[in-house]
């Protein structure tokens, strides 16, 4: 009897993403499966251990317990249980959340440390991640403003870390644990409203969806793929010229106003990053390339990290603002 | 006196976009602003009077009438008298609207033709486009997710077309008729929610900008503005590689599968749809993709218009479904 649909369907997701070329460094490796008990990451251990059985490899679960939530140590077990059930070697690893940037970025900084270095050395991490994350992910970018990179989404192939489910729905892998007697854990954050992520996922989309008349999530996932696409090919051809444009300590100003905007922009932001300027928005690069293309001797912008940016002898320079410029 | 702040900041625009590069080979010639009647276009007609007397040169007022509400007479008519007003030289255009894709497509058409054809020769025409109306068309590319051109938006110079005020909100444009004593008119289609992008005004940017925090709109903007400089250094880097993979009729398989895979997609669109493609969706493409990146001597995919794609001679064809390949 063939498997049902929604089994097929994650089974021949994982499927793909393990016979891809960018997963060709990986194979014969023991399979991974970061599991947190909800029904995503449940139903891809179900689909990775059907691969790991063809491919005559171990699979591993690894559940986190943030130690956030009342509970969370019964939460993981039962997600291990069902891991050791699946066929895997499961193992609970407990981290402690701490650091800036709120408790949310702090777990998630903990769980992918802690995933990495339990790990068996050379294998990929799959995660749970679906169609439904990633065009969250691209509304949130797209709030940002930020340009190409913040609207590209996650990406599939990421080593270690491996995302099978970007092009499957969320309520496929649900179905996916009915269909096999999984018993998802249910996060309660995840219906919370507090949370920006939660309100996209339940108000947002749906009325786009009601609006756009349907699909929104798979045109933003279509979108975030052929973006991330765009600007690999730009990163790579921006990196080139920009080992043609730097002189010394400074870019050729020059040579820097004859190529594509895309490019100078991508260029003169490497460029400020690895001089140490902490951070920079979309005025800032404007105002930098104001110094290429419209230049009438002017200064030039402020930068985060106190640091000036002038134009001096054909160059882009960098100082730090106390400082004299070397044309000062 | 000081003009009050939302003249100064329309003002502004339309100066900052006549003194642009882009707009250098426009100066001199008359200006045209497009005017509805609307408060966008009378803001932007105020706007571009106080130019063109600073500049000296002749203003036109262009009013399309395309005859399908009623009273569309008395409100082409009312448009005039205030660009009349205004000191521009004001004329109201019947124009006959048929034609394919609904009404709205139809009327666009017709009014985009007869604005080119009335244009002054060698003018620019001023359209009264915001950045509300821009986020408005990001989002609707975006439901589409055919990628980075879909979601770049209007152009702000675009010859003859010319938008300065893609950065100013639309209640600037409708605090400026207050200030100066304008009557715009409200076109109820703009309160029509059987209209998408009235939906998309009314509900969904408003939801978006509540749940991530204000300032949608202009990170639309950005986005827009970055992708749209994306795109044209792509499509330039794109056009110069076809130069060197295209072999006769068709693609050298080889050296195509060697270049980034943005810059592949786009080589293969461009040269299918100047072979008679009639139109493409990220799917062809990707199965087109295949054929370069995992051939393992499948047959290409049928694509619209009756066209199946091939690979052959280590290269790719484009034949008619009908007829036979090239290695048949």
């Amino acid at each position: 009897m063939p498997p049902p649909p929604a089994v097929s369907a994650v089974r021949g997701a994982v499927r793909r993403l393990l016979g891809s070329a960018e997963a060709a460094p990986f194979r014969g490796a023991p399979l991974v499966v970061a599991c947190s008990g909800g029904a995503d990451s449940l139903a891809l251990a179900a689909a990775a251990s059907h691969a790991a059985r063809h491919a005559g490899v171990p699979l591993h679960g690894l559940v986190v317990d943030h130690g956030l939530q009342v509970g969370s140590a019964d939460v993981a077990a039962r997600a291990a249980e069902q891991l050791t059930e699946l066929g895997a070697v499961a193992e609970v690893i407990e981290v402690e959340v701490e650091g800036s940037g709120g408790p949310e970025a702090a777990a998630r900084r903990a769980r992918y440390r802690a995933l990495r270095e339990r790990r068996p050395p050379g294998s990929l991490v799959l995660l749970g991640h679906t169609l439904d994350d990633q065009a969250e992910t691209v509304l949130l970018g797209l709030g940002r403003g930020s340009g190409a990179r913040s609207i590209a989404g996650m990406r599939p192939v990421d080593p270690p870390w491996a995302r099978p489910f970007l092009g499957v729905r969320r309520a496929t892998t649900e179905e996916v644990c009915r269909e096999l007697g999984l018993e998802p854990w249910r996060d309660p954050h995840n219906a919370d409203a507090r949370f920006t992520r939660v309100r996209l996922r339940t108000e947002v989309l749906p009325l786009m969806d009601d609006v756009l008349q349907g699909g929104v999530r798979e045109a933003l996932t279509r979108t975030a793929q052929q973006l991330r696409e765009d600007a690999d090919a730009l990163d790579e051809l921006a990196a080139a010229e920009r080992r043609r444009v730097e002189v010394g300590d400074g870019l050729d100003a020059l040579a820097l106003r004859e190529i594509p905007a895309a490019l100078r922009r991508r260029v003169v932001k490497e460029w400020l990053l690895d001089r140490g300027v902490p951070e920079l928005t979309d005025a800032h690069l404007r105002a930098a390339d104001a110094l290429l293309t419209d230049w009438r001797g002017q200064g030039g912008p402020r930068l985060p990290g106190d640091f000036v940016l002038r134009r001096a002898h054909g160059t882009l320079q960098v100082v730090a603002a106390g400082r004299k410029p070397p044309n000062g």
